[in-house]
């Protein structure tokens, strides 16, 4: 697998990134929220002693206990997307075991027992089901998984009973924001029982244009099932917006070019940017960058960009306590020294 | 005489030009609005043997005759401050000899006969006088001016009548403006007989920050007490603003430099650029070098955006009859290519 920050493929444009998660639980324990810290940490050693049988997985894993980390390095694991918010707030009974290329993290003690997931560059679902699928394997190899023969996976929350998958993909929307296409494409969705989401999950915010599509149901359909009804969805939705790029691009030429290189421009130069119209210029010369007219930026520094600008975390425990005006100063800096370095 | 548009001397940063106008006319013979085209020309040839009487004249000056060039030139003469919008006007019998500098002017058939002009760069209004006393006294040996012995000299407006003399300077204000005393100024101006207007005089808009203060009363004060009262209100006026830049960028330090380094970013690359917020942008980036803040931009470009962008007449004749998103299309190019080049 490919992470998605990395990632330069120009066949990915549109999608930024494809995750699996597959909820899974101890059988006759507690869930996680019913823990204390000694309970907590019990299984996390339990899920390590599964997941690190074979050296292979020695060699390329490491488990990260939040518990003994700073919050600022832990909160650069949450907007790389390496954990969830919900760990994020069990760090006293919360680890993760992630991979070198940080494609893949298995969650200890979040929502659930064991949260496996699995984040690979463009729009390859399958890839990282099969991924994440011989991860479940070995760890259901030797750990006694709550299961029922009727019901599937059981999990914290009913909604994730039964496979305990949920897929997504990450991926840019500007034009079909740009014509107030997205609101009736966000109801379509919720229909065929998908949902879509800001950059950062359930109710977090939409940022620079950056939408995450998911299914809502894990129960009643197998696991290729939902990623191909997923697929199916997403294929659709990129042929909206590739039909609302030529459309704006065809009545708007200058106007959109112009829009993308005063981001580019401003980026550049600005002294102060508050994050959320840093994250809308980034949208725009994304949009550049994936339409070939700005070829001096790659995908990649655009990736990096979005996480640390979403952040502000430029200098971990450096920013704590910082004013706005301070964020705004060091974040119009970095994005200034990352564009113009190159 | 220095031509304010190539002047990049620091010392003139807040004034660009002084203007020194003196209205003259032909005794007994009727104001220009009352010639027909035969009279009038009869009045340029009048004017021209006056004048070029010396070799030294006819070595540095060129008459231009309206009538001859097309509408396109006369307006880049009019938008480097050169002739009035009243020449422009009267196309059909008006003249004007220039000077190789483009510092001099003498217009013929304006409002009045003969209207003698010099600008200079920065704040040398004395300067800008004694030259067109100069011209006036060659003019004077060898035409028979309308003059009264009480009321001094005959002009078309009763406003102009004494010394037909308007004294202006051109002078940047960002600071003012930008901390909304700029109102209280206009008011104090006209309060002491002088007055404020735009970029392009009378009536005109005032655009990026740029004024025009002159004297109202050319009657009943001599030459030098008139230019002595300017000077000592734009002296004022330039201390307003000085202290005014101490105090916005002492209380508003980034917030100034994110507005500058911002208006040059988009200058450096926006597609389209409409007139106003193109000589909004230019005001910023001319407080950045004037205050230090810039250095890779002089002032010589700035002056040259300045006309070059308020006449849209990049390429003359070509842009007649353009569209406005054209006209934006191509000011942003001329803006853009103008900048990176150097």
């Amino acid at each position: 697998m490919e992470n998605w920050i990395n990632s330069n493929r120009t066949e990915n444009k549109l999608v930024l990134s494809s995750r699996i998660r597959l909820a899974r639980n101890i059988g006759a324990v507690p869930f996680p929220h019913m823990l204390n810290e000694e309970k907590g940490k019990e299984i996390v050693n339990l899920v390590e002693d599964a997941f690190y049988k074979s050296q292979i997985m020695k060699d390329k894993f490491t488990t990260k206990y939040l518990w003994e980390s700073d919050p600022a390095s832990n909160r650069v694991f949450f907007d790389k997307h390496l954990i969830s918010k919900n760990l994020l707030d069990n760090s006293s009974k919360g680890a993760f075991i992630l991979d070198d290329d940080e494609t893949t993290s298995i969650m200890i003690n979040e929502e659930d027992h064991i949260r496996i997931q699995c984040i690979t560059a463009g729009f390859n679902l399958e890839g990282a089901y099969d991924y994440s699928d011989k991860i479940d394997d070995l760890l259901e190899q030797n750990l006694n998984y709550a299961f029922d023969e009727k019901l599937g996976y059981l999990t914290a929350c009913p909604t994730n009973i039964g496979t305990g998958l949920r897929a997504s993909v990450m991926i840019h929307l500007p034009a079909l924001s740009i014509s107030n296409k997205i609101a009736g494409i966000l109801n379509a969705i919720s229909q065929v029982g998908m949902t879509i989401r800001g950059l950062y999950g359930e109710g977090s915010k939409i940022y620079g244009n950056i939408y995450q599509i998911s299914n809502q149901i894990s129960l009643g359909l197998d696991e290729r099932e939902i990623i191909n009804n997923l697929s199916g969805v997403v294929n659709q939705i990129i042929n909206e917006e590739v039909i609302a790029r030529d459309t704006i691009f065809k009545t708007y030429k200058y106007n959109i070019e112009d829009r993308i290189y005063r981001a580019l421009g401003i980026l550049k130069s600005a002294v102060l940017l508050n994050s959320d119209e840093c994250l809308r210029f980034l949208s725009d010369v994304r949009l550049g960058v994936e339409m070939g007219i700005i070829k001096d930026v790659d995908l990649i520094m655009l990736n990096k960009l979005l996480v640390k600008t979403q952040c502000l975390l430029i200098n971990d425990s450096k920013l704590q306590n910082s004013t706005e005006e301070k964020k705004s100063f060091d974040r119009a800096k970095m994005v200034r020294e990352t564009l113009i370095k190159k």
